[in-house]
């Protein structure tokens, strides 16, 4: 059985079928109709590089070195100088589908490093069209270059130069390029008779937004939900590509998204997070809890809802059940085998773990979650206006300062309380019972954990993307300057 | 064909079609994939008597005098000390349908007035099974009398005392009763082969909320959503009855909710109100916009959404229009008739007016939302707990003070920002075409505005339910006090 897992920011709140007032996505409502619906669905950081390390380890961030420890509990990622990346100690999912003869592809943006060492046709990968970092830009080329997109192993131009977005108007065809690609791609598979790997990685709904021309103007919730509505466009076309292939029984697909939408991109380039608290960069539940759909028809029956906690780890695991592997046994595995939730309607009791880069912030264990910190950012970032829980505030809770309570977790009921407003009364049973048993957790979480290299502490201008392999064929690399190392700064 | 409406007070997100995060709705879910999904349906006051009389009378509160002058702005319903209620003047739903052979019922709370002349079988209903206030208690019979519940003319018993309401467990069978009243109505309507207006106005999501006990303990929500899980369960069976009488492509039924979710009661008694801001008792969004479903096999195609700003007040008109009827000529009637939009997916441009008692507070036209005046309640009554945002706090927006923006109202654009946290900017060109729009509407209402007479202005303990009708053969009469009659006090 081949898979396909599309992973995009989208916030929870971004779908029709998770209640989005404009409800402006019918193909994706459609395949949750067709599919399963997860509702209780997590990323395993609130920010994009860890959680893409994760979902393709099976393992939490701390565990594979997509963290920092330059500051407490700070979040970090790969921007273009940093120099660390995915250690080739970890096995990544199409290095081990490999044993089962899979073909992977990875169609969009990778950010797991994108120095040499790091690329994805290095850790399993056979085929790559995309960039290795998020398409911020125009940059000068002379402080900072453009980001390359790559064929897979050679740059074959920059973004903004070759592949252009316009910032004033939004319109970029890119995700009509990633939709073009994973259709041939699988055009391709089909006629080869090979199984194959799709990770569908697009970016229209980062910052900055973008959305093809014949797309915007066309949705109402703006720039944003024109892009939303392109990327809803595409999965219905590539779902429909593999009926009429007549091979969607046999491949396996998943929605989802590695971190909660940015409020701080909204109103125009931001998405909703439904009823959750906060956003992309918190460990509240807007921050990690995701939009989810498994589709696989003929197995999975058509309308289901499951409220199994789940992970983008799981989809690790899951894709090498399907492929008929075993998870690797030298190492902790943090994902679990879905496939029992979704073909036979199980449920598996198991926490979810909210890290904020070295600092387990927060755990969620059936409808309690225990927040051992609380932080949404410094007073001084939010003096600046930055703001990852527009118009919400609560007291205790929502606090700009890096608040302990490891000995007396916040706790909530997710169900009475899904946007994390009401603690529980410490005095209360109900909270001490729970407690009790997510300290338990804890304890046995932290007793077993071996933290990774950090991989995202260093920074140096000169690892840029200056001259990219294959640079030279288009005329277009540039000079480096000379290395200086220095610790990166992760404000929040 | 027969109409009904399922009305009651729950929030926009308290439904899985609407993302309510644990999905417990599957019948109501259902009702909306067999029929039409109202996304931009709205109440006609943020609480429940105004709504419910806007609804019979397809008129604004302001015109059919269900709001006070005792102070700016505030919010007014129908206690049992009231004095007023519906007046005579004013033409109900069912008066009118009598034109057309119609037999009308109302189940559940009234409250458009408990007074002798206020009595629902003086204003059209042909039969009654509930109260006329809302179910709060236990009191004394001595300072204040329990609610009776009627049946028809006649009290036939009073809630805490014959109709058992346990406010320590929450467990009470009264939505059972409701539902077998509407059962039974509806064969014995079948039976005789005559058209049927009923009006299922159940309280169980209304604080002090309850469920019967073979629903306590059954929901992720709490309490409050077992109450939704009643409801739910409920509505599934009214619909599976018209079905199996083979009277459902004869009827057309109609769910939504007389107010937002009262936050207030969260997370023990309230629900959600999704992605909006505030709840009950306030204009934004979070207080006036409604989960909303038609459903008319047959008719209505499956799966249907809309975003036809719609109200209460239209289903007076809808009403009057599946009879054959017109609505009455004498008077300005606020509601349209929706059947165009239902039946062909027209949409028909009009605004939505925000009232809180005698003033304007905001209108909505299109996609914007113009605010004319804010306030969620005052710094006194927030200081004592009582508060309709928790955890929301827009500056300049959720403001304590009554803030007047007449000459420049607030603008936000509710497809970018349906949680109204990002005001447009007043020097915005979109700001002032949208701007310039909503106050032309604004004039052409306010000229031609005759308001009612207020009704909700005088409260008199005398006035209390402590005889009412029947009270004799049930030995239940009580002595009322001495008439002393004063303002009524409306603190928000």
């Amino acid at each position: 059985t081949s898979s396909g897992v599309f992973l995009l920011q989208m916030g929870w709140g971004d779908l029709g079928a998770f209640g989005e007032p404009s409800k402006e996505t019918p193909n994706l409502d459609q395949m949750a109709a067709e599919g399963m619906l997860f509702l209780d669905f997590y990323t395993a950081n609130p920010l994009c590089s860890p959680s893409r390390a994760a979902l393709l380890t099976g393992r939490l961030p701390v565990r594979n070195g997509f963290y920092t420890t330059n500051g407490h509990a700070r979040n970090a990622y790969t921007p273009q100088d940093i120099v660390g990346g995915i250690p080739d100690s970890e096995l990544l999912l199409p290095e081990l589908l490999k044993k089962a003869g899979y073909v992977s592809k990875i169609i969009g943006k990778w950010h797991l490093g994108h120095r040499p060492q790091f690329h994805p046709l290095k850790h399993g990968f056979d085929e790559w069209f995309g960039s290795p970092n998020c398409h911020f830009g125009p940059y000068d080329n002379r402080e900072r270059p453009n980001i390359p997109v790559y064929r897979d192993w050679e740059m074959i131009g920059r973004y903004y130069e070759d592949f252009k977005i316009d910032l004033k108007t939004g319109e970029a065809n890119l995700t009509q390029l990633y939709l073009q690609e994973a259709l041939d791609f699988i055009s391709k598979q089909q006629a080869s008779q090979q199984p194959f790997f799709l990770y569908w990685a697009i970016d229209a709904t980062h910052a900055p937004v973008y959305a093809s021309k014949q797309f915007l103007g066309t949705s109402q919730r703006g720039l944003y939900g024109d892009a939303v509505r392109e990327i809803d466009d595409s999965v219905g076309k590539i779902l429909n590509h593999l009926q009429q292939l007549g091979i969607s029984e046999d491949t396996f697909v998943f929605f989802t998204s590695d971190n909660g939408a940015a409020l701080i991109s909204a109103p125009m380039q931001g998405g909703s997070n439904g009823p959750f608290l906060c956003g992309k960069q918190t460990t509240f539940e807007g921050g990690m809890r995701e939009p989810a759909i498994a589709w696989w028809p003929g197995h999975i029956p058509a309308g289901g809802v499951s409220h199994q906690l789940g992970s983008v780890m799981d989809l690790f695991s899951t894709s090498l059940s399907l492929a008929g592997l075993q998870p690797p046994s030298d190492r902790q595995i943090d994902g679990i085998d879905l496939l029992p939730v979704i073909l036979q309607g199980k449920l598996i009791d198991r926490p979810i773990f909210y890290y904020r880069g070295n600092e387990l912030m927060a755990v969620r264990a059936g409808l309690y979650k225990a927040h051992y910190w609380t932080w949404s950012n410094s007073w001084e970032e939010h003096g600046k206006g930055i703001d990852f829980c527009p118009g919400q505030s609560v007291s205790g809770v929502t606090t700009h300062t890096q608040e302990e309570h490891t000995y007396l977790p916040l706790l909530f009921h997710l169900g009475r309380d899904p946007g994390e407003k009401f603690p529980l009364s410490f005095a209360s049973e109900e909270y001490q019972r729970a407690v009790e048993r997510i300290s338990g957790l804890v304890q046995q979480h932290r007793a077993t954990l071996v933290p990774g290299q950090p991989q995202l502490n260093v920074c140096d201008q000169a690892v840029m993307n200056w001259s990219p392999p294959g640079c030279e064929k288009l005329g277009k690399c540039l000079k480096a300057p000379e290395s200086d190392p220095k610790k990166c700064s992760w404000p929040h």
